[in-house]
């Protein structure tokens, strides 16, 4: 499955950092200096001629496949950030007679500070935050909208979307689902289960590049009554029309807003390529393997390290989180002996697992590392 | 003033699209092959070892020189279009007991959307659109933010500045100005204007490439005052220590929303090395000197070509308009003989004059070509 060969990783190092930034692929660096030498020889022509103002539909229909969507479900653009703004102003409208979005208060930061912005802008909105445990309970006729993030950042621990989608559902709720941090990592089936929108980043395990766009999914079932708020010209019936006044493009293309960055787009474009021929549920099994490997090995070799991840490979993402009292230290290290992994405050060690890019034996000398490390702090 | 060597133009093309979208730089493309290269080689510690993270400041303090701003007034990121929306939701805050955002019918579309978006997300906002010559007496205490673009896209008649911005503050109005059409084409003086906010691309006069990020102007006197109603993560005091509530950053920071795409960003990165030895009054003063040769050019040898655009040069932006039943037909046949000018509905042609490629040998040969291909017409 590891396809050392299209990953452009320094000489020697094993990248644990695929769930914060992907790496550099041949694919991704041809296809950008593909976008460089288009606006070098078709200047503004290559809107039309190398089809740019397409590239969010484009990539949108490739990533669809990823996160079990319909090809037209897809679009990609602005950061996941703004994506989410526009997820959430739009779902808070399909509900608007409820003025509560429920999230939990682990949900990734940026993920709430966004959240805050909806009632920012819409002041009687409240944010209701609970703990992981209480989310089930917590739903009711009174919430609006249900925003999670499907695995989360520091424990990886994982949320069942199957089971709090339908059980949102059944109180009238409206789903956004944040998959950053599942994206690129195991298969996904946005349709199957109903979700009503999606957002996700591009630059972690789809290897986009550093702040590529980000992608929102919108179901078909929604597309005439999601209504975008942010009135984009990529987003008009006719941008290049100029007509005055707004009428909104058919479908999710409602929900483009500005010139995309088309340069960042392209690398983007390559990277997505290397999954064109990936099998999903392969790559899921491949990263439970290897992060199973990781945590015997390092029970058994470093058990002064403290597991935060769940035990339970299902209800855990792709990347392996351990907590230890000089965390940062040792993080400085590991990416010292050619081990990049990642410190997140005050005392977390998270390993991305990446399939495509690391195999049982990389794991196997990332172990050694660590326990020589852990050693040489004593 | 002209550097041919900069800018890497098809052998033969005389590019007068520099308004829609600015040729590519041997500079731009130098700095994308750096970010490339970068991430290739840092991988996630780029966004500390080159910095990346501030690019959106840095990119904003060279820029600033190039609207007359200081360099703590201005951030690069996100489009033009979700600019403009942060720029409204925080405008229209300053004044929250007037609920009227004043524009004109033909400002540029994307802008009337974004107002319009503004009206969507706040019931009772009304956007009230008036002809150009009613701009003046519009302004009163009814209005709650002004919303104009300097350089009018199509007839590139440019408004007054320093007049419609004192009389906007006269009636407590606070001014959002869009310079997407004349930043890098003329000395622009945000500051001694007491200009409140502004917006622009940088993918026209600026050379940036294909839906290069756009900036955002906030004046100091503002940076307390002014709230940033989209609360992204790198607008956060401390976007790393993931804090679960929102605290914005000092500054034009907090204006920052999601993980900016740092390889556009490198490009235009290079694109503005080219500024930082222009001497702008002298590029407008070239601007005007090659745009009335080719008025007077044109005038005299393609008489049936009627301009559009205001005789007197000191409205006029860096771009010329004409009007003419075949002007589709007309600009198929100049960018067919390598004279690239753009076409739009229904019947305009438009010249974008950028002395920085563009000389007046070049124009010679401009109307030259227009000459024949009229002829042609007949």
């Amino acid at each position: 499955m590891k396809q050392a060969e299209s990953f452009m990783l320094p000489e020697g190092a094993r990248y644990l950092c695929g769930h914060s930034l992907g790496p550099c692929t041949t694919l991704a660096m041809q296809h950008l200096q593909q976008g460089m030498q288009g606006w070098k020889s078709e200047l503004v022509n290559g809107w039309a001629s190398l089809d740019w103002i397409n590239v969010p539909q484009i990539l949108g229909q490739a990533l669809a496949r990823l996160i079990g969507a319909h090809a037209d479900e897809v679009i990609v653009a602005d950061s996941t950030s703004i994506n989410l703004l526009k997820c959430l102003l739009a779902a808070s409208q399909l509900n608007s007679h409820r003025k509560v979005l429920l999230t939990e208060h682990e949900n990734f930061p940026a993920d709430r500070y966004i959240a805050a912005s909806l009632s920012a802008i819409n002041k009687d909105y409240q944010i209701k935050s609970v703990a992981n445990d209480d989310i089930l309970q917590a739903l009711n006729e009174t919430v609006a909208v249900l925003l999670l993030t499907h695995v989360n950042y520091r424990s990886s621990q994982m949320h069942d979307m199957a089971l709090l989608t339908q059980k949102a559902h059944e109180q009238g709720i409206v789903v956004v689902w944040d998959l950053s941090h599942s994206v690129g990592a195991m298969p996904l089936n946005c349709s199957e289960l109903h979700v009503d929108f999606a957002v996700g980043c591009t630059y972690k395990y789809l290897n986009g590049g550093p702040g590529a766009p980000g992608f929102i999914f919108i179901a078909q079932r929604l597309h005439q009554r999601a209504m975008p708020m942010i009135k984009g010209w990529m987003g008009h019936a006719a941008p290049f029309a100029f007509a005055q006044d707004y009428v909104r493009a058919k479908g999710i293309k409602a929900f483009l807003t500005g010139t995309p960055p088309i340069l960042s787009l392209k690398s983007l474009e390559g990277a997505l390529k290397i999954f064109q021929h990936v099998d999903l549920a392969q790559l899921r099994q491949q990263s439970m393997s290897l992060s199973q490997q990781l945590i015997t090995s390092l029970a058994e070799m470093v058990p002064q390290l403290c597991l935060v991840s769940p035990e339970d490979p299902l209800i855990r993402g792709s990347h392996v989180a351990y907590s230890h009292p000089l965390a940062e230290k040792i993080v400085q290290e590991l990416i010292a002996r050619g081990v990049i992994v990642d410190y997140r405050s005050p005392e977390l060690i998270r390993f991305g697992i990446a399939p495509l890019y690391l195999d049982s034996q990389d794991i196997e000398h990332v172990v050694q590392i660590v326990s020589e490390v852990a050693k040489s702090l004593r």
